[in-house]
């Protein structure tokens, strides 16, 4: 049985004022789950019955059973998906002199719940642990992105940053990366193993602020080379690209 | 001033079957429309004057001009861009022949309309001409997929197929590329300039039906390689990602 005041709570989340006031999170789906339930601690956790005897071997943790009524008034999808939880946002700590062996991803107001969702997927499967995002870059443990990331987000460290002051205080010798049409080809530009690799805005692409502390300008070629263009590649899509190549380099 | 009758129709577009019945589809915005206009014959055009001041020099067809409210009823967006048009849906030949020289892209039961949209300007991107859709890929002339392609859908011609028809009468001796978790390295394999490229369902991946005619299995390693991992990657981030490394060969 869910109360009147969880009900509230849980659907109140889908407001960044709630998930930013109260710490919570809400996330729904087997695997987005099961992913998250070793790597974040749960406040509320909710499942059917049928759901329950379906995945209890997934599971360590004893969910409060509810009906299928009772999951659609807090769910935020179409079709519920028999389990919902309620999760403490992590907070996550960095020190700059980590960050020079390693490659991570910062963000400058990607706006789109399903490119950061997206986003902090190809980081996972890229084995980057560190995402950067600016203060106007979309929250996320907003239910859309949380539900693009597939379960990352569990292995996937998201921090908010003042973007600009983040890249200034960083250490001078390490590399800023971005992507610009006047960029240099980087299938040919030399990619160091460590550095922070900036994606900026879906409309805007990387704004002035952030642009003055961008080191190496790159450019994905489009097919054939230099034929002119009036195609963009979606930020996710590029993110994949960019990431791919840094990483090919290094397999 | 917008009849009954063009309401009636241009709603009734959002349904695959009165685009199949009427062989018509919906466009909105500045970029799509003025990239379509040129490649697909326009049955129905209207803007506001508003919109019309801004971008007559970008436009040679004269639009009908609506008000903003005529404008919200026939739009599917929340908050219309100012111009609508409905286009006759292309008809696409193709040569099995034509085929032997260049790379072209299969999609098996693709489901969501925004990744089959980034698809289509992926392919775009990396100069590729042809996608064949199986049967029950999603349309791509639906609104989301539509909007999702930004205007690529006037460069890539997007047919639909019987895919597992489709590859058996292709010539043997084309490669057939599917991506698979037990596949090889796409980074060490041999990739032809020429050839198909299969990419499957967003959770079932490439159907059995459709597997029997790949003769070369792909793999996008993670990172680190060959670390065991609980991720995936997204079908359109997965697109790229192979249609990235075959142009990166012949840059």
């Amino acid at each position: 049985m869910i109360s009147k005041n969880q009900i509230k709570l849980i659907t109140s989340l889908s407001q960044k004022k709630s998930r930013d006031e109260s710490g919570l999170f809400v996330a729904e789906g087997t695997k987005l789950i099961t992913d998250l339930l070793p790597a974040f601690v749960p406040h509320l956790f909710f499942s059917t019955t049928e759901w329950l005897q379906k995945n209890k071997e997934l599971i360590t943790l004893q969910p409060e059973i509810v009906s299928e009524a009772e999951l659609h008034k807090i769910s935020s999808l179409k079709t519920p998906q028999g389990v919902l939880a309620v999760f403490r946002k992590p907070t996550y700590t960095f020190s700059a002199g980590a960050l020079t062996s390693r490659l991570s991803l910062a963000l400058d107001n990607v706006q789109d719940p399903g490119n950061l969702g997206t986003i902090i997927r190809i980081a996972d499967w890229f084995g980057i642990r560190d995402i950067f995002c600016s203060e106007y870059t979309v929250d996320a443990f907003g239910p859309k992105t949380v539900q693009a990331t597939m379960g990352a987000l569990a292995r996937v460290n998201v921090h908010q940053v003042q973007l600009p002051c983040f890249l200034k205080e960083l250490p001078v010798s390490l590399p800023v990366y971005g992507t610009f049409m006047d960029g240099k080809d980087i299938y040919t530009e030399t990619l160091e193993p460590n550095g922070i690799i900036v994606m900026g805005n879906e409309g805007r692409g990387i704004s002035p602020e952030v642009e003055q502390f961008v080191s190496s300008r790159l450019l994905i070629p489009n097919y054939p080379k230099g034929e002119p263009t009036s195609e963009s590649l979606n930020v996710s899509v590029a993110t994949a690209l960019v990431c791919g190549e840094f990483r090919r380099r290094r397999y």
